[in-house]
């Protein structure tokens, strides 16, 4: 077995705290990552808190892995000792339901394995990235351009294919009016890719003290969604919303802002079901489409488009000391844009 | 003005009863149909009852509007005395608004004037079709076949359109699993044209006793929807759901039976708003598309195709005294499929 060192919740009411713990050791398909860094996801906060459901303790988050190769196995003929490599959400898959055949494991039905808080296919727990290493098939594993800041491509593996996934999925490009809903580590990974895709990017935001960091991102219109007159004058205005907003929230002001055809894209999983009504969609044929990160071939797709045009996350580099003054400090939604953690100070 | 014979409720208390109007004398551009045949739409109820918002009363109601061309006016180019015309949800519209000229004028943002139950652009009310004859504007009239029978395709004008529409939006055809959830006057017209597009089509009903004719219509499969083992089993099959249920009900059974990437349309229009929860959403990239009717354009073309595949609405023929028994044999859902007025019998 691999002795690892990591952060653990050691249940949803204690801190994350030092823990040593082991584990497998790398088989023929498998490597060994050494972490370098470790973004630092909201979904983090939610499931060491049981905010969402009961969780599998200790726990140790992290699904926004990079760092080098130090081991792999016999067999392995992707990635040789030295390469850097990524994992995201999910660490294994069934590879033979229709779901997986399709590149969308992250929906396999019959057993996928998230990154952490999930049991592995041997029955026991699998550990996340705020640890010092992480032994994982390689075909769950993404290879990581060497010019881009590592740091800074550890959101992408969570933030960056969420918002990527859906974007493309929709075919927003040139000559759509696109606007995000929120300015955080997704929102911000939003306008950047709706950017590069040749959109005419709108953000909107509750705070009009964001409007700066919005232009400074790219976004090329800023509106107040809690002015009702810049509300109103939006409206019919999108061909697509990305909404990347965590918390409870009314969406029903923003789908006035589509227009007819529009896409409202739901990324953010605020825990309170929306209530819509059949009117609200029926007028202007209008959608609500969710999307769920991202399957294995469309991440790596992902990380290639951001090596292509210098793509990155804007991140805060933290001590993983720190890691609950960056829990506080996200719940107030004080970060630009994710906080990501040093794995040189574990 | 033109003297006008109809049936009209004075207000949300009354039964519709028969009532004496003028309808204006044509324009340049308008065509009188004397109307032979009107479809009973579930909206006729509700509207009349002040079920969804206040209306205008006296209210003559009737959107699926069929009959022959008595008079045109003097430039009018698209029809002549005798042929067979069609109006559906929508009289009258700007023209020039972005809905407009991508020819989705029911969605119209300036100067919509819906059948009856609006003003029209002289701030007069309109009123529909269960009365003798209507005046339009042709551009809102649409060619019937003489080869279908006229009394089957009033409904089209309504039920027809608002199945066909999203069906076609959304490409669903060969290859595809489609679901349809109730089996009224909207749900077997949806199994019609499923089936016309070469989809493999499965109905959603509460009642066991109507899979017979829900095989009779053309479907290959049938899911009594409270059965919850058979529920169970659909799991993840369906990649189109058409929801036809104008009463208030759960949708999240159903959503369960969407595959990865499934799309759940919703043409039923209840009361309630949803509850749906952004997890049911993400979990295989779900969506939920609402669709209202159809414009111009894509009416004509749904005419178009009913006639060269020879299809109609299943109807129950009825005398305009008998209205009452068909609202509230509607409610009981006790129709097959659609109530058609006879005006013969006005």
């Amino acid at each position: 077995m691999i002795q690892t060192k990591g952060y653990a919740a050691q249940s949803a009411e204690s801190n994350l705290e030092p823990w040593n713990f082991e584990r497998r050791e790398i088989g023929a398909h498998d490597i060994q990552i050494s972490i370098s860094y470790c973004g630092v996801c909201h979904t983090d906060i939610h499931l060491t808190r049981n905010e969402w459901f009961p969780g599998i303790f200790p726990m140790v988050p992290g699904h926004e892995i990079v760092g080098k190769i130090a081991k792999v196995g016999n067999h392995v003929k992707k990635f040789k000792v030295g390469d850097l490599a990524g994992v995201g959400v999910i660490v294994d898959s069934c590879r033979e339901c229709e779901d997986c055949r399709n590149g969308q494991e992250q929906f396999c039905n019959v057993s996928p394995v998230q990154t952490y808080n999930n049991l592995g296919k041997d029955g026991k727990p699998v550990y996340g990235g705020y640890s010092d290493n992480i032994v994982v098939n390689e075909d769950f594993a993404h290879h990581i351009s060497e010019k881009l800041n590592l740091a800074a491509v550890a959101p992408l593996l969570c933030a960056g294919i969420t918002t990527y996934s859906p974007l493309r999925r929709w075919k927003v490009g040139k000559g759509h009016k696109l606007a995000i809903v929120g300015l955080g580590g997704l929102g911000h990974m939003g306008v950047k890719f709706g950017v590069a895709f040749g959109a005419e990017v709108t953000v909107f935001s509750t705070s009009p003290n964001k409007e700066e960091a919005a232009r400074t991102l790219g976004a090329h219109h800023f509106i107040v969604s809690k002015d009702e007159a810049q509300m109103k004058a939006a409206s019919r205005s999108f061909d697509f919303i990305l909404d990347t907003v965590a918390n409870d929230h009314d969406i029903n002001p923003y789908m006035n802002t589509l227009k007819t055809n529009g896409i409202y894209i739901n990324i953010g999983m605020p825990a309170k079901p929306w209530e819509i009504s059949s009117f609200t969609l029926a007028t202007g044929n209008k959608v609500i489409a969710g999307s769920g990160a991202g399957g294995l071939p469309e991440t790596q797709e992902m990380l290639n488009f951001c090596a292509e045009h210098n793509i990155v996350s804007d991140i805060e580099l933290i001590d993983i000391k720190d890691i609950h003054t960056a829990f506080n400090r996200m719940e107030k939604g004080d970060v630009r844009y994710r906080f990501v953690i040093d794995m040189a100070t574990l």
